[in-house]
């Protein structure tokens, strides 16, 4: 209990009593990990392995273990920010709640760099879990496994994070050969189990009997932690093995959107159908359990921009009127600033450019990105 | 999966296949979870027993369960907020995450009423656990109980709730004879236990082991739910324990901080002596796992109300000074004002009030609350 702080390298102070760490934005969070690992900690919030600190806190990044922890701003203990005029300030200083003040955490997270530069942030740490084990069934229809995660959400079986795959996309896996093994080229559910292990073992049989209530396969589960990276490789490597599908001169259109979590069986259904009429190469992907969903299209760019423009929009039209968001975790960037006003409405949005003005006077910090003046 | 909406009265409308509910801001969270409960989920943010959904929104509050579900804001899915111009906003549709532009969610969330006032709002709902178990420790000290606590909660173990109570708080439980028992003079850590039926005995044993070896009793444990109130009770009656203990005329001082995990046992050990040099009459207790403490003051107004306030000012500071928070949980209101810029920086503070003012330029909303112009 009376660990001494240590560092990781010279600008990361762990406080591994406190169950936290100090970094700065260009920090890999799978570099950070892999440094803290000893203290058996580690940051539970996992976007693209490429992702920095910095980056995930500018769109509150999330991924697939955010069923179970939650999303980048869950996880912020401070701030220090460069404001525009120059001044520098922390947020806080290191409680791990706090009701003090407005949640100014709350509000950098997530801004996409437009009120100042963070250069600095204390982060909070989770336990290691002592035990953890990946599966994967696959099922006849995406609606069917979509309907057997949502089954599992709403039962509350605290699985570490449920993951759907299209048919489309394990093809491409199989093609790609990223993974060192052949999958069906089925609707495919990827599970990560965590907790004690008598905990997972638990969760395992409620799952099994889960999918199998749902015309699932026999649920293949991998407790040895090596062979769970390679069964695990499959989600991983989903956006890689489409982008290196790509043929030369092709363009790739990813996005996400996310709904109420009733909502993400038919959301799933229709943009599926919806690709296939438009005769689109497409593959899906999707958090199930945060009813957040990823949809990437390969395309020539010379003949087929404007008819993946219509596929993408089409379906963040119907995410918000699903009642949901035109992004869970990516961020409005340029690409969907045009469907800001249609989701938050024009109040919300003038209470964002107010705050804006209020911090950026100059609109002089990453201009034209989430809204204009 | 398909249950339709419900409605337990005609403002509260619950999406049970989207494990959420629209509720309005005077409804009680502990009648709102009473009239749900038949569908399996509940609202985990548990403050008092009187809170009711609009001033948990207005003061970020939390409870006993943060532990484990986090605080208000991590609940709360959209606001609706008619603003000082009169204007009505939505913050968001009904999504469980979102990065579509600035978190108003988190900033309406802890603003003590000072931006806007919220009528209605959408919230997550989680799964009722399956199983549920609440255990009873006593210590010599309240070193000891603290150590105990911190290191359930670095190691991992999924405790639901652990909650620490001092030899005087016990005390008085005795004195006003509220829970049918007689308790032990001496420090308490109070346990929940929930998750699956095998899941819950695990962390039982494992909680076991870490009480016995940092000199603490036997763990009673109680697994019936009806006796797990009963066993519960001595946590719940505390602070009207006290309120009851005052002799007519004095009056209550009742005031919490947080402190980073590993500072707690610390703050715990030096009020307490402060406590007992000053000759006030104070209990304690605290959110353990989230480093965050409460104490509770009588106190003859006309004769120490002085002594009180050094004593409390002085903790609040030494909560500072170990990179805490004045306030864990309660808020600022008018009481703690003056230790914002101590806190959070003069930098921190400009920008809170820049957010105001672009809201609420003639500061009409909740004046003088959390900070002045």
């Amino acid at each position: 209990m009376t660990t001494p702080p240590g560092r990781f390298n010279s600008h990361c102070l762990t406080d591994f009593s406190s169950m936290d760490i100090v970094v700065q934005p260009s920090v890999s969070w799978m570099e950070m990990n892999e440094a803290i690992k000893s203290s058996g900690l580690f940051f539970p919030v996992d976007p693209g392995p490429p992702a920095k600190i910095g980056g995930m806190i500018a769109t509150n990044c999330s991924g697939t273990n955010a069923v179970r922890y939650g999303t980048m701003k869950d996880w912020v203990i401070n701030l220090t920010v460069v404001l525009p005029d120059g001044r520098i300030i922390k947020t806080r200083k290191r409680p791990r709640k706090s009701s003090a003040g407005y949640n100014l955490n709350g509000l950098f997270t997530g801004s996409e760099g437009t009120l100042g530069f963070v250069t600095e942030t204390t982060l909070k740490l989770a336990n290691i879990p002592q035990a953890t084990g990946v599966g994967v069934a696959t099922f006849p229809t995406m609606r069917a496994a979509a309907n057997a995660a949502t089954q599992i959400v709403r039962q509350g079986i605290p699985v570490g994070a449920v993951e759907i795959l299209d048919d489309v996309q394990m093809d491409v896996i199989n093609q790609m050969g990223a993974t060192g093994r052949l999958w069906e080229k089925l609707p495919t559910l990827f599970f990560k189990f965590s907790g004690t292990k008598v905990g997972v073992q638990d969760n395992i049989e409620d799952v099994r009997k889960i999918v199998s209530n749902n015309e699932g396969s026999e649920l293949e589960v991998e407790e040895d932690k090596a062979k769970q990276t390679v069964l695990w490789s499959a989600r991983k490597e989903a956006l890689w093995s489409m982008l290196c599908m790509r043929e030369s001169g092709h363009e790739v259109w990813s996005t996400d959107v996310a709904v109420p979590l009733s909502r993400l069986p038919d959301l799933v259904e229709i943009s599926k159908k919806d690709l296939e009429s438009l005769g689109l190469f497409g593959s899906m992907l999707g958090h199930v359990g945060d009813g957040n969903f990823h949809e990437t299209i390969l395309f020539d760019g010379a003949k087929e921009r404007d008819l993946v423009s219509k596929c993408v929009h089409d379906m963040v039209h119907r995410a918000i009127e699903m009642e949901g968001t035109c992004t869970g975790e990516h961020g409005i960037g340029l690409g969907k600033k045009e469907f800001m006003e249609k989701e938050v409405g024009e109040g919300s949005l003038s209470i964002m450019r107010g705050i804006k003005l209020s911090i950026d006077p100059f609109w002089l910090m990453n201009p034209g990105k989430v809204f204009d003046p």
